[in-house]
């Protein structure tokens, strides 16, 4: 039996893979009407979801979500040590508003889109290390309120570039256990803050690529596996031009990827609807993640995967005082079991 | 030796408890003028730290603070497996900017001004657990950064009443190792969302008080330990009025603590000081734990104390939308060693 983790490697394996055992997604209408509309449990008709603000709306969602996972898993909010949460808008409110009212120990964590795989990896760890039982992971963004806080105000309308990508609006949920049915969690890799001196807040393909280039090549390092040992490498939000861009640097690097390398963001939209470069926010990995890659593993159609959430370290007031946008990206594998 | 965690309780302890092997500080004027100056390893002279803007200060005085304690660890940034981190600025902009520029996996936190002790807990966790031999923990906080985004424009000079606090400028960082010289963290309790239906951002106190009883009564419940166990038990930031609501609460919940309840937003200020309520802000329980508490310890003046980091969980969009504020704290035991 390998140590946890070797002096020096980024990743980090589980002697006993947790389980997830199990998930919940909540999208909105134009997520619902893409090709993986199919995966995802509920579509909502109005993105509003009957509240008075997107910011509510999103804040519902993702409560839904979690206590949808919890409720699968045949759990009450109390039987579930802690809930590792977090979402795009300032302070995390829309996570650390469902922790008030699911009262469960709560670690906010903010990894911009990378969130879900931040939570996956540092949940497993928490079980895997003796620490909890049952974890609950989630996330959650909303195109309207993600658009006013980091861009423009939405009703202004402006136009978009074409390599802007599109906020999923949506939650996901997961909760991780010691013991029981379900895909585990095996390895994860947390990433370092990759800055390649891009500082378009529209462009976040060109910004998060290289961090997902990253964390692929120092994981197929640490564990001295070639790309061909996953049926999917799939990364969060990097958009059309993104993935394209991470192929070429993995290419560099000595890795070839590019038959089984997809993005969320692009699986999540059909080019029809228009999506520009693709989905992207928290929601995007976290939604294909715990509906369609994991519907997938459970129907035997692939055996396992390493998905690649990636996310963009930046604040409007970053941006605003000159300063170019890091990115990160953590990968953690799943196997069907 | 007990399993490090039983079900249904809200604390972990740790088998081999890890060791702060290094810790360092970083003050504005204002605290290096207040009754613990003298223990901190830097006072600014300038709050612009030579800096543009007072969001490119903060993140520096992160950064020379997290830099500190690698090289008084006697490491180099690639010895150190992960950087916790995080801020009270909109998308964590100084530790994200920060781990950037050291280049260590890096976990992204937010716990408010609780973020210290969440990352103290979590490095702790993720040491025990076998996954790390060294990890880097460190928040920052800046009074100018913070006002201008959660209150005011800060050059506007408004009125603050007597029981708001003053939030901290500083930045503390602290490596947590398998094995070395120093205190030890043994045990860490996660705190739950806790609201109580205050919705007034400039009373910080009444907001975080509940946070607190709950946490150091869950604490307590969970260790079958009474107060007085602990040469100190120190909140974080809950100033004054906080901190008599916290220690009437607990006596509701049959805990005598008053003597040893301390806080380090009390603490941090001299009354001449005029800093109304105290001190707040995530540097504020960050830069006491990581100066004052820990040179306490080794100077063998006090043998363990109980530190319990509160954090409000708002942002200035939950207030405008009407919303009240709940809180959270987390607690970690440290003993000297």
């Amino acid at each position: 039996m390998p140590a946890p983790k070797k002096n020096g490697l980024q990743t980090v394996w589980f002697q006993s893979p947790p389980v997830i055992i199990s998930t919940a997604t909540i999208v909105g209408g134009k997520e619902g009407q893409g090709p993986l509309g199919q995966t995802f449990d509920k579509v909502l008709e109005d993105n509003y979801y009957g509240e008075k603000s997107w910011e509510k709306a999103e804040q519902r969602m993702l409560e839904e979500a979690m206590q949808m996972a919890i409720e699968r898993a045949g759990l009450q909010p109390q039987n579930v040590d802690f809930m590792l949460g977090g979402d795009l808008l300032n302070q995390i409110i829309s996570a650390s508003f469902t922790a008030r009212n699911l009262g469960i120990p709560y670690l906010g964590l903010y990894g911009a889109c990378a969130t879900m795989y931040e939570g996956l990896a540092l949940g497993a760890m928490l079980i895997d290390g003796g620490f909890a039982d049952k974890v609950l992971v989630g996330v959650s963004s909303h195109f309207a309120t993600a658009e006013r806080q980091f861009r423009y105000p939405t009703e202004q309308g402006v136009q978009r570039p074409l390599y802007a990508s599109w906020t999923v609006t949506g939650a996901a949920a997961a909760i991780l256990a010691r013991e029981g049915n379900g895909p585990v969690v095996t390895h994860a890799t947390i990433g370092r803050a990759i800055d390649f001196g891009q500082g378009d807040p529209q462009n976040m393909g060109a910004v998060m690529a290289p961090a997902a280039a990253d964390t692929i090549a120092r994981h197929l390092a640490d564990t001295q596996r070639s790309p061909d040992y996953y049926d999917l490498i799939v990364t969060g939000d990097l958009g059309t031009y993104g993935r394209e861009l991470a192929e070429t640097l993995l290419r560099q690097k000595g890795y070839e990827v590019g038959g089984r390398l997809y993005d969320c963001g692009v699986m999540i939209y059909s080019p029809e609807q228009d999506p520009h470069a693709g989905g992207s926010g928290c929601a995007c990995s976290g939604v294909v993640t715990c509906g369609y890659l994991i519907k997938q593993l459970k129907a035997g159609c692939i055996k396992r995967f390493l998905g690649v959430a990636t996310g963009a370290l930046f604040s409007q007031c970053s941006f605003q005082q000159g300063e170019t946008i890091p990115a990160i990206a953590h990968a953690v594998v799943v196997e069907g079991r």
